[in-house]
C-alpha cells in the first residue's frame, strides 16, 4: 500500500526530490507558489496540481514541504491546515531554525497532525539522484511512518530525536562547512603567496589528515579563480544566521560562525553572493596581495 | 647499487623511518644525540652507530636528519660538515621554517653539498608503515637522486619547488589542520549542547560535504572526552609558530593560526599540552557549559 504524498515547493531542490517520489510511486499531488512551475512539473510527470495547499493536504497521507525561509514554513503550515485531517503527517525538508520547527509542530498538534523537521544535505545533485542525507527530528513513530517517503528522496535517513533535532543536526553540518572553508581558503591563499604548485599540493595534501571534502572538491575553484555554485554564499549565509540564532539561545557566540558571516557580508556587498562559498578565497588572497604589493618582495628572498 | 644512507635523530618518527630504510637495504649508519637510543636501535637492526655526525657523514652518500626544532637542524648541519664530501646530499625531514631550510642549504652549498627540505606528514603510524607523505623542496636533480631513499620512507613523495617549498607545503597542511579542528570542535560542542546523539551524528555527517579526516577520526575523542595522542598540542603549536613566522614575512596574520595558537596556549597552561589536538573541544564545550549553567534551561524549551 503506497503512501499518498503531496509536495509543496518545486524549487531547484524540490523538483529533484519530487521526481524521486514520483518514480517511487508515492507522489499524489504538487503545489507551488508560482503556479507555472507546478504545471511544468505536471507536464513532465503526470501528477495532480492542487488548487491550493489545503486541497493538496486533504488528498494526502503525507505532505512534504521544501521552501526557503522560516516565515515560508509557517505560512505554508497555516495554508495546509484547513485540509489536514488527524493522522496526516507534515514533513518539512526546508533548512530553518529548530524554533520554527517547534512552532510548526505545536500549531499542527492542535489538529491532531504530526510534524517532522527533516532538512537535507547533498545539494541539487543529491536531490536529483536520491542520495540526500536527511536529518530528522520529531516523534519516532511518525518518523517510522514517513520512512518510505524519506527513503525515496535520500540514501542516508537518520532520526536524531524530538522536534528540532533534525534542524540542529543540519546546523552542526553548516558550522563545520563554515570552519572548513575558512581553513581551506586561508591555507590556499598562503600556498599561492608562497608560490607553491597548487594542483600538486591538492593532490598530495588531499590524501592526508589535513584533508576534507571541501579541500578536494573546492580548492580547485580557488586555483582557477572560478566559483560556479555549488553552495551559494547567500544560502550558507542564511543557514549560518540560523546557527547564530540557535547558539544565541545558549548565550553563546560561535567564533567560526561570526567570522564567516562577517566575510559573507563583504562578499555579498562585492557582488559575489551567488557564487560558490569557495569564493571566500578572494578575501584571503587579497590579504596577501595587498601586503606583498606594498614594498619588498617577500617570496623566497 | 644501493645508496649508503645515514640517519640522524632516532625519535618516535625517526625510528620508524629508519627501520624502513634498513628494510630497504639503504641504511649504513645512525647517530642520535642521546647515544643510548642509537645503541638500542642497533641492537635490534645490525647497523653501524657513528661516533659523531661528521663520522656518519663521511661514510654516507645521503644523510637524513629528523629532529625537533629549527636550531637543532642548524646545529646538526654544522656538526655534519667536517665529514661531508662534495656530492653528498643532506635530506632534512624535520618540520621547521622555510628560512631555516634556506639557511642550511646556503651553509652546505659552500662545501658542494646539496640540501633538500623534506618534512613529512602521516604521524608515527605513517613512519612505521612507510606510508608518510613527504613534501620536498630543493634542486630537482637532487630530489631525483634522493628518490629511492624517500620512497623507502613514504608512499607519497612530491617535489614542490626550490629550497623551502617542502616546508611551505607542510605549513599549508598545518594551517588546514588548525582550521578544521576549530570547526569540528565548535560544531561538536554545539551538537552536545543541543542534546543530539553524537555517535549517530558522526556517522551521518561523516559521509557528507561537511566532513573531514579530523571529523571522522577525532570527533569520537570529543564524545568520549579522551584525547590520546595522535597529534600533540605542543607539536602542532610549534608547527603553527612556523606558519605564523612564514605568514609574517608576507606581512600577514592568518586568523585561523592566531586563534588556534591562543587556544593552544590556554590548553598547555591547563596541562593538556601532551593530549591530541582534539582536546580543543574542552574550550568550546566550556563555552556552552558556563552559559547553560548560568540560569535558564536553553535546551528544547
Amino acid at each position: 500500500m503506497s503512501i499518498a504524498t503531496g509536495f509543496v515547493g518545486l524549487g531547484a531542490m524540490g523538483r529533484g526530490m519530487c521526481r524521486n517520489l514520483y518514480r517511487g510511486g508515492l507522489l499524489r499531488s504538487v503545489w507551488n507558489r508560482t503556479a507555472e512551475r507546478a504545471r511544468e512539473f505536471a507536464a513532465e510527470f503526470p501528477v495532480d496540481v492542487a488548487g491550493d495547499p489545503a486541497a493538496l493536504a486533504s488528498a494526502c497521507d503525507v505532505v512534504v514541504t521544501c521552501v526557503s525561509a522560516d516565515e515560508d514554513v509557517l505560512e505554508i503550515v497555516a495554508a495546509l491546515q484547513p485540509g489536514l485531517q488527524p493522522g496526516t503527517l507534515v514533513v518539512d525538508c526546508s533548512t530553518v531554525s529548530a524554533d520554527t520547527a517547534r512552532t510548526a509542530a505545536t500549531l499542527l498538534a492542535r489538529h491532531g497532525v504530526q510534524f517532522l523537521d527533516a532538512p537535507v544535505s547533498g545539494g541539487i545533485e543529491g536531490a536529483r539522484n536520491g542520495t540526500l542525507a536527511i536529518m530528522v527530528g520529531g516523534p519516532e513513530q511518525a518518523f517510522e511512518q514517513a520512512r518510505p517517503v524519506l527513503a525515496a528522496m535520500g540514501s542516508t535517513v537518520t532520526w536524531f530525536g524530538p522536534c528540532g533535532a533534525g534542524q540542529a543536526a543540519k546546523a552542526v553540518n553548516q558550522i563545520m562547512c563554515a570552519g572548513i572553508i575558512q581553513a581551506v581558503a586561508e591555507a590556499m591563499a598562503f600556498a599561492k603567496a608562497e608560490g607553491l604548485p597548487l594542483d600538486a599540493l591538492i593532490e598530495t595534501l588531499g590524501k592526508g589528515a589535513g584533508s576534507s571534502w571541501y579541500f578536494v572538491h573546492r580548492a580547485p575553484n580557488m586555483v582557477r579563480g572560478e566559483y560556479p555554485p555549488g553552495f551559494r554564499v547567500r544560502l550558507h549565509e542564511k543557514d549560518l544566521r540560523i546557527c547564530q540564532h540557535m547558539a544565541a539561545r545558549h548565550g553563546v557566540k560561535l567564533p567560526v560562525v561570526e567570522t564567516t558571516l562577517r566575510q559573507y557580508g563583504q562578499l555579498v556587498e562585492q557582488g559575489h553572493g551567488d557564487e560558490d562559498i569557495s569564493t571566500i578565497f578572494r578575501l584571503k588572497d587579497a590579504l596577501f596581495a595587498v601586503q606583498d604589493a606594498s614594498g619588498k618582495d617577500t617570496r623566497r628572498s
